[in-house]
């Protein structure tokens, strides 16, 4: 966990009040159905299959035991309805400038474009880069989520980047 | 530092061997250099400034101090020749997958094409990807850079995503 940021945090919405929290070891089930919630990520394996639940309680063990890594919930109505990944990572260049990597952004597919992604991106780049003394902000997504890549431009992010992704063969994965 | 990595680790390149290990602190100018010889980061602000040398010295410790985190040089005939950062995140999208973060890949201007950048990416897909129990790789490489994306696609990445950064307005950077 990032130990520097205040959290619960309410966040204003167009469905009302959420609340952002750390994520704790009960909420697996619902974030497991908000990335298999997306037919991208489904396709990539993440199907909310019952024999991957050890790997995903030990991912999210990881994350909350690892001091450059966060990984927050969104909640409203006591449901889980949004969730991303934060890493803070030093750096050297851009002169020794710290960043925010943004990973696994999703919102419940019946709450999107209802201000509830807007307001979690916000909260990043407004708040968290403040908390975490990190200025830089950085995310990618998929090619064909040209719909996000608006959402992203619109909120002030710069598509000046090409994401390239390479997985190691025999490791178990 | 990456206490996983087996460093310092000989590699054969086009001009011979070059040793790759962890950087230290008397690196820093030449890691300095490695990362102002190209127009694109000497845009974004990264010219070898003497004002800046506190902040990247800074920058510098902390990834060293991070055990999430490593900076890597290739030395050659006693110059430092190339760097790049490593980051480890663990998560829970991709069922639970650990992914490598590489950020900052440089080689010496004029040493580009001679095998060495292919051998830092191997060695970082083949090795490091088996030592730190991280099958996934990941980078982005600023759109201009046509000939780093073909370079990345031979060596067996996809370029799958697009990559967005957002820089905080009012905090020092």
């Amino acid at each position: 966990m990032l130990a520097d940021l205040a959290l619960p945090v309410p966040l204003e919405t167009g469905i009302g009040i959420v609340t952002l929290r750390r994520a704790h070891p009960d909420d697996t089930a619902a974030i497991i159905a908000l990335l298999a919630d997306d037919a991208i990520s489904a396709a990539r394996g993440d199907t909310a299959s019952v024999d991957d639940l050890p790997a995903y309680a030990a991912g999210l063990e990881s994350v909350l035991a690892d001091a450059s890594n966060d990984l927050l919930v969104a909640e409203h109505d006591d449901a889980v309805i949004g969730t991303f990944q934060l890493t803070r990572i030093p750096g050297m260049s851009r002169r020794g400038a710290t960043r925010l990597l943004i990973e696994a952004v999703r919102v419940r597919s019946d709450l999107r474009s209802s201000g509830v992604g807007s307001a979690l991106m916000r909260w990043i780049m407004d708040v968290a880069t403040a908390e975490l003394d990190s200025p830089m902000v950085q995310l990618t997504s998929d090619a064909q989520r040209v719909e996000a890549h608006r959402f992203y431009e619109r909120l002030g992010f710069a598509g000046s980047h090409k994401g390239f992704k390479y997985s190691a063969p025999n490791q178990g994965r």
